[in-house]
């Protein structure tokens, strides 16, 4: 059967690297089905709405979804999304590609990033003019659930296991319940494990991050210590990550939709192809996977580069190369 | 009237930086009256308590406390202590000193941590066996009184400004109050700000710290990006910090106990030293505390060194070190 994926391109540069992207998935499997969807600052200008109930449904029915960017309105696009494809897990390598400019070369990373609760819940109170609660929720479900997906990680890669990043000296309960959780299920399973507090972790990060492989951590945690991440292999730019769920998922570059650059077709397209590379694993294209990622890697060490990083090639230019590379 | 000052080596290394410190600041100022409580594992061990109620009162009717570091007790006695001073802020400097080895020479950010809610305020619960809850709580009240203390901060030292950390995108009603209120005060001072989400804000400080001066943080992200910033400069051998109260106040280097080199005599002194300058500051002694800074410093340039800067030196030979340097 023809796997539908569904392509949002959303806001600035997010309209060049998807669809240049796009070529990409072509290229590899002629068959797949492509719908596009709209989200983002420019569809809520004209519509109100920054997810339209069209992109909801086609994105809920896809096999799996390629997003771009959205602007202001990122958090109304992507948070629903990725309860729309039922997320549980936000999958974020962080690694310094030969060839550019990183502050720590030796940084290979993977960040699991627990991707439904935690500070994300969205139960806020203003309870008075002057109090504003937050209600943060940790549950034992969504904690082994994640904790079983690392385990898998780990074991179909070869990982030699993973850290568990936590806060449970200050946050007792839930982070306690977090971090016991996954520590109860990668014992059951045999999969070698420690733990760091995060803040620790955001030091230790920097100094050694060749002593890290797998971190699990829960949401909010994950954001950030992801993003530090990205600010050791010298920014977002080429950071894929992808939002898994129990039947869906979704693909979608770390980076945002670079309003200063949009546009002007300089848009550098390896993060989203990454994605794509996510995405075709995601969908047991393991090969294409593969080999998608490796086309985009030879473009990075010695093909055409966008602005970026240092070079002056434009969008398309990195993807006839990265087409190049696959055929 | 002679400063009555608490020290409170607590364990590890702690009980080999403070005695160290507590030489300077008697070289700086003879009239200081010393006071020494015990905190941390030791006295847990012994009397079931890591802060014992005469140590709650000595450091509450002194009129200046330096704490060492606390081994697994660590939360225990810090947020404790933390209150009964009724620390409103958390002062942490990071500068990269010359001669050390940091990833990021150029760094030199001051992080004005609210000290008193967010996360830490410890209303947690296990609702069920399978559900935790914490709730965070922002007043307008104390991101009021930190930005009023920011914008004195910056005032003072003729600083260019500040920028406010949040992730108000996901944290509307909470973050969003900490935001408004503390940008409304800057307006109101007419100090200039701006702002930043805390994970994009984790890359940046990476990519391009010098374009950070002081940066005013909710409390977990005070925790998290002071902690980040520790790892550009080098660690956190040499960072001090001050928890400010409205009358009472705390002094302590962010690093631990050290275990591997408690005991050894090799401690690095500094950063408990330059929390001693920020201590004689808060207590109005201003040229006391810039001699002690400029005299840590220039031992740091070309004084002896303890094994963790590099050097062979022993705590004692960096003190005798910066003593000279003050006589
Ligand atoms: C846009 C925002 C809501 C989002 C998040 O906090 O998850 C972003 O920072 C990310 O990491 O994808
Ligand atoms: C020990 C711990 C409770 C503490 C904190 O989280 O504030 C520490 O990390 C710090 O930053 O001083």
């Amino acid at each position: 059967m023809t796997d539908r994926i569904a392509v949002i391109p959303g806001d600035g540069i997010g309209r060049e690297v998807v669809p240049a992207t796009q070529r990409v998935l072509e290229a590899v499997e002629p068959e797949f089905s492509f719908v596009e969807a709209a989200a983002g600052d420019a569809v809520k200008e004209e519509t109100g709405t920054a997810l339209p109930a069209e992109t909801r449904e086609l994105v809920a029915d896809a096999d799996a979804t390629l997003f771009g960017a959205a602007g202001e309105t990122a958090a109304d696009v992507i948070l629903p999304l990725r309860q729309i494809v039922g997320s549980f897990v936000n999958v974020r390598p962080a690694r310094a590609y030969p060839g550019t400019d990183a502050l720590r070369p030796e940084t290979d990373l993977v960040f699991l990033r627990e991707n439904t609760e935690g500070v994300y819940t969205g139960h806020e109170s203003r309870l008075t003019d002057d109090v504003a609660t937050l209600t943060r929720v940790v549950t034992e479900f969504a904690s082994e659930r994640l904790a079983e997906f690392a385990c898998e990680y780990v074991e179909e890669r070869d990982e030699d296991g993973f850290t568990i990043a936590h806060k449970a000296n200050v946050m007792r309960e839930t982070d306690g319940l977090f971090r016991d959780t996954v520590d109860r299920v990668a014992d059951v399973r045999g999969v070698p494990h420690d733990e760091a507090l995060m803040d620790a972790l955001a030091t230790h990060l920097c100094l050694h991050p060749e002593e890290y492989g797998v971190v699990v951590c829960p949401n909010l945690a994950g954001d950030v210590l992801s993003d530090l991440a990205a600010g050791l292999v010298g920014g977002l730019g080429l950071l894929p990550s992808a939002n898994i769920g129990p039947e869906n998922a979704l693909f979608e570059p770390v980076h945002g939709t670079a309003p200063d650059i949009a546009g002007e077709g300089v848009a550098n397209p390896c993060a989203t192809m990454f994605s794509a590379a996510m995405l075709l694993e995601y969908l047991d294209y393991d090969e294409e996977g593969k080999a998608v990622r490796s086309a985009v890697e030879s473009v990075l060490e010695d093909g055409p580069r966008t602005p970026d990083l240092g070079g002056s090639a434009g969008t398309d230019a990195v993807t006839d190369a990265v087409l190049g590379q696959l055929s």
